[in-house]
Parts: structure tokens; C-alpha cells; sequence
């Protein structure tokens, strides 16, 4: 074929192709200019830019692109009303971290936030201040005491406590596979914002990784364990929602936490017991474990 | 409370915020950086730090990052083995486009390429060199030909043409809802390159929008359409393979195809011609419409 163009003409330069891959960002930009929400348009311009961007950074390829396609697919398709693996790949990829980060109050007297997990229930039964949320899981007893607060001080009665935790083996009640609530529950701070429950030590325990989050975490060598760790999320009028953890210090992969969300202000000592009598007076035939943590909420000011 | 924190100790600043969260990023990248193959820390590493800066330009809020979780949950969920709506987020988020455009030949004498799309089905029926893939779905007849060329010119028989559509109404067979194949096909060119056969004109269509993407477009005030148009999927031997459409010149949504995938180069006029006798012989009762391009395949060097 014989015709007008040159070699030069012919192949496509380094700054004319990045100049027709903007080309295609612009467009797509400018395609969310007019959305229903102001937001909605910040957002979506924001995360077409960003996604762009790294198919340009990595020259994202077709079978790249179709296992992405096919992996999002099944991450989607293994979620239940029991599993929830978008929030999973959100933890292993650090974004939930990152948006608790973001979504952080800015008081630095206030407990420190951590993620929310995939394991959280709606309608955990209600137990009284002292009360034991195992309901029968496994582990030895643990007491857990402290008081809710808020930034300045103030103590705070009558705040919301919810709690959730793995048992001794590291599963938690929805992984068993009946429908029963079992450490898990809720109280309410009483007087001088003091709370305390009994439950078990918890355990260190995999991330579910018999699915395709587990695939990701194989294919990059990294640990699906988590350290040991209770669920707090508190919630007061007039101030922020505090969603964190308290880990057990000593406890294995405190430093790799296959989902980011360790920070040192969190762990804590679990001390053990001989066999004896609790602080409450409950008497106790074999170990148990107290840990002590106050939980300071921020003002909205 | 009293204690030693001054108040500027007691907030975080922008700085120490952006450090924080910097810190955030670093320690995920970090997680990649022994995966299974180079190729997969440099992908992952690469998503991390879009996906967070995304989360971080934005200030993604926590209820926000919920409607992301639900979102892409759901876009899972309306995926069979009929209807991929992962393609279709990538289709109207630009990104499988972006990521045509990366992997384009170099060579500007090939044929343009453009998105797969959803609705490709394997194992579609072989016709013969002028033979009809449309099967009884409604529509006026329409005879496509041209010639398979690689990009110096020289004709190439034996490619392998693979050739889908929708209707007159927009709809593919696999929305139909039953098993047959309609409107879709393969041939192999033959001396000179050449290729040709009849199908219908096709129409103008939405992309199914009754799912979460039809959400987000609504949220974004677009329109799901795209504009009239034959796909073409181009196999043969030492070249690269060509996935493609042909537009109809004049067919609405040529300026704002939900898909952004038209090119000037692709857009072919689908001369309308009355009743009568087209080239091949066939006899028409009715209006027909004919149109003619050539797919240039780059050689693979």
C-alpha cells in the first residue's frame, strides 16, 4: 500500500496517545458535569479521574482488565445477609482505614477510631450494665471495665455500647451458621458513665478466605490473620460516634493485621487471673482475663 | 480534666492529618510488595494509591463509602450469565474505553478499536461468505461487505469475523429471554480479504438501566443510550485481533453515547436503497440498506 503518510504519521508517538487517553478522561469528566447533586458530580469526577489514572500508570491490560471484571463479579456474588466480602476487600485494600482516617474527629483527646469490620448485626440483644454477652461461646471469662466519657472529661451515662467479638477459636455467631446472637449485645453507660460485661477472651482469628478476597490476599503472600480484638461502637447525643477496637496486647499479628487497623493507643493489657472471686463478686473456677479501657467520645461542637 | 496537652496539641492540623493518612497508604503499599509476581504488587500498589487519594481528595464520609459498599454489592448481584453489569460500570465510567485506547495498535492504518461491550456470546453459528446472521429478528435488511486487509494493504482470507448486533427495537437475543441465537454470527474472509453478509439495520438502544448502573446514570442526569451500530470482533493469524463496531452515520446518540465509544472513523453510511435487486442477487420486496468498510488488522511485529 502506497498512500500519503509517512512512517511518522503512521505509528502514534508517546504524546499523542497521552493526549487522546486524556482526551477520553475529559470526556468522561464532563459527562458527569450536570448529576442531580453537586457531590455526586465532585465525586464522580474525582473517581473517573483517579481510576483513569492508574489504567494509564500500570497500561492496564486486556486480560488485566477482564480478571478485574470477573473478580469484582464474584466478590459481589459471594456477599450474603451473613458475609459481606465488598466490605472485606475494602478493609485488605486499606480504605476502610484510610476513610476512618479521614472521617476522624479532630480532637486527640478522643478514643481512636478503627474499622468497622464486616461482622456487625442490627438488634443485638440488650444486657444489663455487668452482664455477660457470651451467651455459651467458647473462651475463658474476660471482665472488661471502664467508663464512657467525652473530651473534655465529662463523664457520659447513658450512652449506647455496643459490642461484638470472636470466640476462643476466632469465629464470630454469624459464621456458625444458626441464626442465635451470641457475643454480642449491647448496654448502657450508667452513673459516672461506668460500664462493664463479662465475655471470653477473644482469639486471633483468619479474615474468611475461602473466597475471592482470599484469592487477592494469597496472590500477594500476605496473612489473612487478624490479632485478637473486641468491637466497641458507642454512640451519645452531642457527640460523634465512636466505632474501634481494643486489642489484646501480646497478641500474634498485632503488626500485621491483614486489615490495617491496629493503632497502639488500642491495645490492651488483658490481665489474667487465677481461679477466684471478680470484682463484682462472681467467682470464677478457672482463669479469667480483666482488661480496663475508658471510652472518650468528641463533642460536635 | 486537666492535663499537660496545650490546645494545639490536642487537634490535628492539616499537616499532621495529611501525614497520618499518607502513613495510611504506605504501610497497604508496603503489604503488595512480596506478592506472587512483580506484575501483581506493581498493579495493586498502583490501585492503592488512586483509591486512596481518591478517598482522600474527596473526603469520603462514612455514609458515602456505605452507599460504595451496597453499590458495587448490588452491581455483583444483578450479574448472571446473561447480563454482566461490571462491563457495563467499567462501559459508563469510561474506563474500558481508557483501557481500548492503551492497549491500540501503533499503527494508524489499522482499523480504530472500540469497547467489547456486554452482550458478546461464544460459540455464535458460522455463516458462509454472503450468508444472513439475522435469523428472523426483526428489521429492514441490510448487506454489509468489505474487504479484511492487514495494515500494508495486502488482503487477508481465512480471518475470522465474528459479528453481533441488536434488532430494530435495540434489543439483543440474549435480552429475548430464551436460549436461540438471533443477530449474531462468525464467517472467515475469503479471496482478496473479502467479507460480506445480511443482517438488519440496527437501532439506537439503552443499556439495560433497570440495575445499578441505570441508577447511577439517573444519578448523573445522563442517558443510557447508544447510538446504532454492529459489532465486530477480527481474528487471523500474526495480526492483532480487532474489536470494533461500525456506527450508522445519522443514528441519534452519535454526540453522547453512554458508552463513549464512537470515532469519526468508525461511522459508516448505510446507503438506503428501494425495493429491488441487491448485488448478490437477492431480491427485496421491501426498502434495504447496504453498507461497506474495510477492517485493517496491525501486524504483530
Amino acid at each position: 500500500m502506497t498512500g500519503p503518510e509517512s512512517g511518522a504519521e503512521r505509528t502514534a508517538g508517546p504524546a499523542r496517545r497521552a493526549a487522546l487517553e486524556q482526551a477520553v478522561t475529559d470526556e468522561v469528566v464532563a459527562s458527569f458535569a450536570h448529576a442531580r447533586t453537586e457531590r455526586f458530580t465532585e465525586l464522580m469526577s474525582s473517581l473517573v479521574r483517579h481510576l483513569h489514572a492508574f489504567a494509564r500508570d500500570v497500561r492496564l491490560t486486556q486480560p488485566e482488565w477482564e480478571a478485574a471484571i470477573a473478580f469484582l463479579t464474584a466478590t459481589g456474588q459471594t456477599c450474603t445477609d451473613k458475609r459481606q466480602e465488598f466490605i472485606l476487600l475494602s478493609d485488605v485494600l486499606g480504605l476502610s482505614m484510610q476513610t476512618v482516617g479521614i472521617n476522624a474527629a479532630s480532637s486527640q483527646a478522643a478514643t481512636e477510631s478503627t474499622v468497622f469490620g464486616p461482622f456487625f448485626v442490627e438488634g443485638s440483644p440488650r444486657i444489663e450494665l455487668g452482664g455477660d454477652i457470651a451467651e455459651g461461646v467458647s473462651g475463658r471469662p474476660c471482665y472488661v471495665s471502664g467508663r464512657v466519657l467525652d473530651d473534655t472529661g465529662a463523664p457520659i451515662s447513658g450512652a449506647r455500647v455496643e459490642l461484638w467479638e470472636a470466640d476462643d477459636e476466632g469465629f464470630y455467631d454469624v459464621q456458625y451458621g444458626g441464626d442465635r446472637m451470641q457475643a454480642r449485645g449491647h448496654l448502657f453507660s450508667g452513673d459516672g458513665g461506668a460500664y462493664r460485661f463479662w465475655s471470653v477472651l477473644p482469639a486471633p482469628y483468619p479474615i474468611p478466605y475461602d473466597g475471592p478476597v482470599g484469592q487477592l490476599l494469597d496472590a500477594a503472600n500476605r496473612s489473612p490473620m487478624r490479632p485478637a480484638h473486641i468491637h466497641f461502637m458507642v454512640k451519645a447525643p452531642g457527640c460523634r460516634t465512636l466505632i474501634t477496637h481494643i486489642f489484646v496486647a501480646g497478641s500474634p499479628h498485632l503488626t500485621d493485621d491483614a486489615v490495617f487497623a491496629v493503632k497502639p493507643s488500642l491495645v490492651v493489657d488483658f490481665v489474667e487471673h487465677p481461679p477466684g472471686t471478680a470484682p463484682d463478686g462472681r467467682v470464677l473456677d478457672g482463669p479469667w482475663h480483666e482488661a480496663s479501657f475508658d471510652l472518650v467520645l468528641a463533642r460536635t461542637r
